[in-house]
């Protein structure tokens, strides 16, 4: 029997989704790990790094702490799931682990839009892994496509509808002639949307996330001050009308383009026509078009946030990991 | 450098595909591999198996050959890629390969819809890689989502428009109002559609596809007596006359689930209201829909047929194995 100790660093959505999933699927997720591996493998939570101590009392006192160094300097942990979110102290909590041998598994799009390749880098320096599907569009295993399955193409062109707030915004403002307001505030109410929605409505969220879609596509380093941004807190019922009128719908987009070497990205509300199957991606659904000299358009649909749906993802990395280094 | 050779059993549409993306895409495919595996690897097709070698001068005379034995006793070849079609000597070649501690690659629906366990089974004996990506639905990457990114869920449900030229035919009759034989014709003039139309026409193609879905996303071992297969050829101009006054359309649909132990498969023409996104998958575009437990449904779209989209998947599988096997 081999055991895999993973660390949770935060326990918030996808955290306590990645633990009732866990519990959940945890037989069936050990027999297809055995079927592939061929080795008894046991998935354990060893430690979860939380804030507040004494919200989790209902936690074990050997498992849960409020002090990250309890994690990197316990030998037995061998997979750090980054889940805490923000740039600065969760790229040093990554970049930490890596450097202690850890593989890490990450669903946090600003760490990795700003630094996915000094982090990269110093996952190969180190023999360890790195992964991160759940840092773009949920539950779409968009990342894993870019890189394991689409290998034998040039990939010109990324687009789709990669934030689920300004996406459920526009789906009511379409379909129930809401003001932006009254959609956001309906968005906020329903937890679609954060009582701050900046990084959704300005576009920073879907900016974040076509940048490691880019860099991953192309093989590149995206500079994100590079990326066009519109925010979406500008479109009116009218514009939703006269969109309406030309059988359009209007979509935030994020999308991106190389070609010749010459990069353009850009996020931002956009007419979509009703011959486009992202006119009908609505709600907080996500979707990824990838364009490929060799295998054409391929289309990817599928829940982008909510917490088993993201948690899925970071299983799925999990296992990938454990599958291949153990 | 690590140079790994590759024989082609089949020189066909996908076939020609592969090598032409080899020969396109190659500096890219090998810095993809370099960045994976930090190896120099340089891939060469070794052996080319056809029928009739003297329609084929223009190939250098130690890579072609009419004989199995030359590929098979050539201890060089390291993965043997299988694209010659059917079902018994396809299976043999597959099975003698793998015995022989060679890698194999298949497109070929029919063998591993009968033969798919045995295959597996053999593969694992041999401590060799069995891959067939592109044996479902070209180039949509549906079988690597299932193995490896949808691991942490119970998958209950598979459906969606796995063959091209039944959705072909069903297009036209429903976009052009063509009768069922004269979209027949027309997808056989333009090649969309066979001289003998039967296994695309009667669902053995699509039986064979989801008997493969359905075996890898519910671990089980599919007998194809019994799938429920409709053909398509009682489908007339009324029927989708009707349909469409209900906000319908008809889509040839192969569809399976798994519920507490019971397994149920059906392929066969269906209707389909205008809001799914399936009625909006026209001519050769194929579209496959996942249900899961934790991850929702999934919707993976894209070229369902052609040289270079099937040959796409087909060197996908070809560059995981390197990664992962040498």
């Amino acid at each position: 029997m081999n055991s895999i100790n993973i660390a949770l660093l935060g326990l918030g959505t996808v955290g306590s989704g990645v633990k009732n999933i866990l519990h959940d699927n945890r037989e069936l997720i050990e027999k297809r790990l055995f079927n592939k591996t061929r080795k008894n493998v046991k998935i354990n939570i060893g430690k979860i790094l939380v804030k507040n101590l004494s919200k989790h009392k209902d936690i074990d006192k050997d498992i849960i702490t409020d002090d990250f160094n309890d994690i990197i300097n316990d030998d037995s942990i061998n997979i750090v799931v980054e889940l805490i979110g923000g740039k600065d102290i969760a790229t040093n909590y990554i970049l930490e682990s890596l450097k202690r041998k850890k593989h890490v598994v990450s669903a946090n799009k600003m760490a990795i839009a700003y630094n996915g390749e000094k982090i990269g880098l110093c996952a190969k320096e180190n023999n360890v892994a790195f992964m991160y599907e759940a840092s773009v569009a949920g539950t779409i295993p968009v990342i894993r496509v870019i890189e394991d399955s689409l290998t034998a193409n040039n990939i010109y062109k990324v687009s789709g509808i990669i934030n689920g707030t300004t996406n459920y915004i526009l789906t009511k403002m379409t379909k129930e002639d809401l003001s932006f307001d009254e959609a956001l505030l309906q968005a906020q109410n329903l937890g679609f949307a954060e009582a701050d929605p900046t990084s959704d409505i300005d576009g920073f969220d879907a900016m974040y996330k076509i940048a490691i879609l880019s860099n991953l596509a192309y093989n590149v380093n995206v500079n994100l001050d590079n990326i066009e941004r519109i925010t979406l807190k500008n479109i009116t019922a009218d514009d939703i009308k006269n969109a309406k009128a030309k059988n359009h719908v209007i979509k935030y987009i994020a999308e991106s383009e190389f070609d010749n070497g010459k990069l353009s990205l850009r996020v931002g509300p956009k007419e979509i026509p009703l011959s486009d199957p992202l006119a009908f991606v609505d709600n907080a659904t996500n979707a990824v078009y990838l364009y490929c000299d060799k295998a054409g358009r391929i289309l990817l649909e599928g829940q982008g946030a909510g917490s088993e749906p993201t948690a899925s993802a970071v299983i799925g990395d999990i296992l990938n990991i454990i599958e291949r280094r153990f």
